[in-house]
């Protein structure tokens, strides 16, 4: 049972009384505010919610990574799919800084479906990920397989958890005990409300500091690498106040078809895009067809923008949005 | 193997060789070409393509409907789910027309999953969309379950084909012979392969009149009735000539989701959108969840006739979209 | 409202009061029992049931194929994919009869998804299945696609409603008021309450004689052509009294499956299995790697007769199956 | 690179020369071979081969869990879905041993959707399922999410790797190199591509004592809690050399499904079924609705049992089903 007490006043209430009666209880604070958790069940109080990542606990979550506010206007983030060298990453990151990218996004350790795949550079990708931070004065944000990176990870500005770790429950409750902003994929095979579960072991942890990122599903489709089920988003702005990403390259699986996912992506109300980017997709050790050249980027970030503000300004969109 | 002439002289030598070797060929004349269709192979000529719906036969299509031209600017398509009686259809008709449909949608036949749901007027829900038509200067589409009824559907201007019919093989070749446009639907468990295949039935007949029309596949989630994959809506905009149209009705299931998923498909590219609005959804007889009050597609009307000149109309959209 | 009234004079007690009321009510003879149809609710009868298909109406039905009777023990039923030539006909049907088919498939009219596939022989397809049927005195079932091929099809023993159709209500209500025995498919994208509810359309116009045969449905998985989930052929064993057949051929889509599937289908409670066999797979004209080569199928069709009498044979069991 | 030198001479002439030019190397001892992995492409030997679990590497393997030997003839793993107290587990115990089975099943660290459902009794629970372990002689099996459990689970017989954990591929390396049986499930939206790549990352660290565990993936039927694609099954065994096992609970979501879908499972070739049972399976604090009663349990292993001598019996059967 979820109980969030209204005011300071009420709160304490509430725990001399749990006291008194000696129930097991416990208090995580999010959002400035206090949240009961209770073992068992009636307690008559009419401030009880089901979950924490629901709308009905808060209306509108702004994620702040590092000064990029998630959740106010449009968040891109961009960038390789893996660290490869120095080179690659700062031309891109270069790139991508200049053409509009809030973000740059890069993956050090890749879960790879087969061993014999790039795994990644590791540590080393992570020090070249933040040279290029410093370097372009941009947040970064990568990829986290395991508790034991997080040392390793301290000066990354927002740590993703992956498609297949989307339901490493271990993993989801340690970066529940931290503060670090997360991003967190749906698994391929999972429905919403897993994927919202999933954000619920971070948030009851006391870090409310996640981005949802949407990913796509395995499908029937052929002619996409995934199945983008835009219902999906939509249905995720409308449940969580947590802020929506929509991430058009894995789920397309085609360079040609991102522009116009992330358009749609945004048309559906995302709030964040995270696309692949590399100064030279035809050589790149991962995803080589999926990844954007730095020019089609320029172009697609200048759209999305205009078309965020668009989105936002027509008249009475907030009237029925959120109805 | 499909050879398209570029002249009238190159087709004339071709037709005069085949006669001469006593090969069997069949001729069809659509957009203006002569289309060969040649039984066997071994024909060397550098005119040939493998579908007619390809973008390798032509750029695109523009589709007329009574005057609505869609694949130009934006089509809406509005109305209700099924005709349940003149003073509805009327009701809706006028309201539909007022806040700027351009087509008006019922259903008078309606392939409904059970047996012992409302199966529609027949007959008499025809008549009652053909007066409404009159007196709001509206075209009509609607339902053809089979090619009995194409006579009483004879001032109907287009002949929709529903997601169970999508490989109904004989009707598909009965409406190839006609040249009433089509709306055809993918079926609920198909690949775009077989979407796009299913049209090339029509278009082998001589009848290229033809919208394709997503409305979702079946899928994983369980927060919307069907799957929206956008990715097949970008991907068929790539693949066929013809204009592409999107239900958001259907796909999503839920009223509160549909203009959302519209204005993802408009932003998508999609040339027409398909929207049910009923005057009264509470009382309607199927799909009551998913049908618009009139007033939300006034709204909504008005945001994707905007959205999609703003789209239209973003710099260097035309030379990254089909590349 | 279906109501199923014991005995002849609750029937006549009811029909008596619906004429008094004035209700308006429809009679349908199945099963030697008679099944009132009545518009509307509100009649107050111990006796009514939600589905003609459900095993609340009866426990098990047989049905009765030219002398084979399916539901009682294991039927077999094999044959090309496609009728291609007399010879090709002829020599398969001779081979799987000796090998202990008791029916003979074969499609004459055949739904393609391209119509540059080979489409059928059409009415000399039929001629030339009633050849084999005559000479090896097997009875057959073919597909049929379109009501207007029923008087061609005269001396076909069972028709079958292929996946593509099996939705096409119109033909299901044609089937409803004939007696011909039916082997209607499941949609490629239906579950197995849209199956069901096929089923529904062609035994409320009077006709029982329905096999539901399971193919398969569209899935994630790359290693078949399509999905068989072995739990739905369980669930239709317990949701309705008629048999149900499984075909491993197009669900595998590769002949080196088709064995162990069949064997699995038998083991999770099948009635019948529907099986392509071709004389010379490798020139098959449609389907080539999923047709069984004739050897292939006498060992299959031996292990399936003996495991299906072991499996019915099995202590206990009856106790659990259908608890 | 993957060689498998096919004799000792031949792997030390293999190694002399890789260092001699200086090549990256690394070699592993798994089923008394020795495999070496070369970084890059280039050497010319008869002897590589693609990946470890496939079939030209070995034709089957045996797995020994405590004298258990997986792959011989049937193994039945049964016990409760989660430990639950003393008392249930060592009833449980009792009973499944005396019924048949070969292993105990029970999860102690559960990785459950919500955070809010039961965890699992953790350390305890391992303590717990130890002394079932010790009292009735059987073989424990038990899912471990993380690495960092490894130690508490050092009696555990055989670990699994649950759904959620089927791509963490930091979880697989570390089991890579120990010894310890694995017991692999698929991840609920892998392609079997994905879910036996999955077992390279085991094996290729050396551990060879894999047991691939199919439990459906996610589909589009409603009728069963997941899709259990009997082709996947086959496929799999055709494709690997590792014993293949069925998960008929969690697939089917339903007791009353649960036997049918093992004996299809052991029909289709399964060397393994783990079936959850539990002593008051209305009581239970999760998964109550699929986990089996005692005595359904004790029908269906000797069922089951007496299948697989059946199938393994049939005249031929070899002879086909691996051709």
């Amino acid at each position: 049972m979820i109980i969030v007490p209204v005011d300071e006043k009420e709160k304490d209430d509430l725990i001399e009384r749990l006291n008194y009666e000696g129930r097991s209880y416990r208090t995580v604070n999010i959002y400035d505010k206090t949240v009961v958790f209770l073992d068992g069940k009636g307690m008559s109080t009419e401030h009880h919610i089901k979950h924490l990542y629901s709308r009905e606990f808060r209306d509108r979550t702004v994620v702040n990574v590092a000064g990029v506010r998630i959740g106010e206007s449009l968040t891109i983030a961009a960038g390789p799919c893996a660290v490869e060298n120095e080179e690659q990453v700062m031309e891109t990151a270069s790139l991508v800084k200049r053409y509009g990218a809030d973000m740059l996004r890069g993956g050090a350790y890749k879960p790879r479906t087969s061993p014999y795949s790039f795994q990644g550079l590791g540590k080393d990708g992570i020090r070249i990920l933040e040279r290029a931070k410093d370097e372009f004065n941009i947040p970064i944000v990568t990829e986290i397989m395991n508790p034991e990176y997080y040392e390793i990870m301290e000066n990354v500005d927002m740590l993703q958890v992956g498609s297949r770790n989307a339901q490493n429950f271990d993993l989801l409750r340690f970066l529940g005990k931290k503060d670090k902003p997360v991003l967190l994929k749906n698994g391929m095979g999972n429905t919403i409300g897993e994927w919202l579960d999933a954000s619920e072991y971070i948030l009851n942890g006391g870090n409310g500091n996640i981005v949802m990122c949407y990913r796509g599903v395995r499908g029937i489709e052929e002619s996409t690498r995934f199945t983008m089920n835009i219902g999906t988003v939509i249905a995720a702005k409308r449940k969580t106040h947590l802020p929506v990403c929509v991430d058009p390259s894995h789920a397309s699986g085609k360079r040609e078809y991102v522009e116009s996912m992330a358009l749609a992506a945004v048309a559906a109300g995302s709030d964040m895009i995270e696309v692949e980017v590399h100064n030279d997709p035809e050589c790149a050790l991962s995803d080589s067809e999926q990844q954007l050249y730095p020019d089609d980027f320029r172009k697609l970030a200048k759209k999305l923008r205009k078309l965020k503000t668009f989105i936002d300004g027509m008249d009475e969109k907030t009237n029925i949005q959120y109805q």
